[in-house]
């Protein structure tokens, strides 16, 4: 029997799990995320608990297939990390230390596409080879599965749906520099502000108008029959349906799912988005699927996992 | 000594190659396509071809590691084009006849994804393993490499960057039966059109103004410096930079590859997309080059032999 670890390092906490060569899970566990020191502690810290945990099972090293990792960063293809706002890190060897510390093979990835690797494993996407993960949450981020294997890109940066430009006349500027990238619309924040500047115009009756509007009043209210709400909804969709459309036409993907913390609006979100999508996609992509994701926290630990154990 | 047969299968010609097993091409050919009786004689003429150019080589099948061909359609994962307009074939199961007819591997793939592995290999992509090869003709098609693989997709239509939508208030239809297609302004057909219309509203001097309008026409005066020609140009750039900034957010490609009858115009076609792009990319891919597509018609037999040298 072989085992292998799949951690998904976040900026609060770093989640770990032991899996089995077969994909079972056998525990799961989390360690907190010393930031402290531009982050300088974070590998030993890992290191030190999957040693631990090798030792607590009895387990030998040559029992360990390797470590996957999800970063909160692009990772370059030698497994460096140039700069991670979350951890503190720049100009990190992450790959070639956490391999030093625990002298077993370590695979890094950027943390939403290692997710969507996760998904398309055990969640949403389960059973197919082609997947695009949209995580809808603060931000909006992506990653991109291709026949089974992670789209990294040239930089780390693949999946990098946010930051495509859907309102070349916004004025209001994008966290990364830009106009009208899709995050300032599809975001929980994106979501509010779609909100707040509807409100600011209309006259119609709603439970909205009120002090503060979240993303989770809109879709709230939009399954009371708000008609506002309503009207919100349908805009968020058109921004990320007519995306999706466009990326359909050149990724040919078989199913997208749909995460993060705006996904817990549920079913009610599919149809939003898969009639402009229907809208607008190349005719060879109308079927493709549209799933929630359904590994919540654990989608991390799980795709990680699924690198070492695709090799 | 292995070898390996490339083959671009047209709506004209076949084009044939039969390369060595580290990338020298020892031979190109071209046989007609007989498109009569829905297509049905050209991989029977295909694999003639194939066991006469063994005989005539005095090689043995053994010696052959497989053929890799190019078919203008959509191919299945199991290598079966449900339709091809230029060649006739309706559920043509392509890959299994042409094994059973020759006795060799055989290895299927569209067209415009196989001429972009080609010029990764040996063309305007070399040593990059992330291309994205577009190809401004007729039409505009498109081909993506990722990490050395062609992106297939879950339909066999990977690539279609002609048929992103980039300007929802067209009121002309794209031949695909949506409307704004990237295709109805960068493609030669497309430039001709932008002119038109600029020419309809224009009263200043150009040398544009006469019966017939080319795409060649558009860049011939562009390089003698006609305005008019300057500011269609212009507006083709921004349509297919614009587009490609946005690809680049979720692909992080390494390289744009430009091929196709308007890549004839040369070195004056890339500071028309790049200038528009650099407006639009995502921080991240501010660095990625812009090529000239190199192996012309040769890209295609080259691409198909790399698909069976990669394995």
């Amino acid at each position: 029997m072989k085992y292998c670890f799949g951690i998904d390092i976040g900026g609060t906490t770093v989640k770990m799990g032991l899996f089995g060569e077969s994909g079972e899970i056998f525990e799961k566990w989390e360690i907190p995320t010393n930031v402290e020191n531009k982050g300088a502690a974070i590998l030993t810290d890992i290191s030190a608990s999957v040693l631990d945990k090798i030792k607590e099972r009895q387990l030998d090293k040559s029992d360990i297939l390797g470590i996957g990792a999800g970063v909160p960063a692009p990772v370059t293809q030698e497994g460096v990390i140039n700069k991670s706002a979350n951890l503190g890190w720049e100009n990190k060897e992450a790959k070639k230390e956490l391999e030093h510390l625990t002298g077993l093979k370590v695979k890094l990835e950027n943390d939403a596409n290692v997710a969507a690797l996760g998904e398309m494993w055990k969640g949403g996407g389960a059973g197919e080879k082609n997947i695009v993960m949209i995580t809808l949450g603060t931000g909006v981020g992506g990653g991109l599965v291709v026949d089974g294997r992670i789209l990294s890109g040239t930089h780390g940066s693949g999946g990098e749906i946010g930051h495509v430009c859907v309102n070349a006349k916004e004025t209001e500027v994008c966290g990364c520099g830009n106009f009208g990238c899709l995050e300032q619309y599809a975001s929980a924040t994106g979501i509010v502000r779609l909100a707040k500047r509807r409100l600011a115009k209309e006259d119609k009756a709603t439970i909205l108008k009120k002090d503060t509007v979240t993303a989770k009043d809109v879709f709230d209210a939009l399954k009371t029959g708000d008609i506002i709400a309503q009207e919100v909804g349908e805009e968020f969709g058109r921004y990320l349906g007519y995306t999706l459309a466009n990326l359909a036409a050149v990724i040919d993907p078989a199913v997208f799912v749909i995460g993060g913390g705006v996904s817990k609006a549920g079913d009610v979100l599919i149809p939003l988005i898969q009639k402009p999508y229907l809208e607008r996609a190349f005719f060879s992509t109308k079927d493709v699927k549209f799933t929630l994701a359904t590994l919540g926290n654990d989608a991390g630990i799980c795709g990680a996992a699924k690198m070492i154990l695709s090799d």
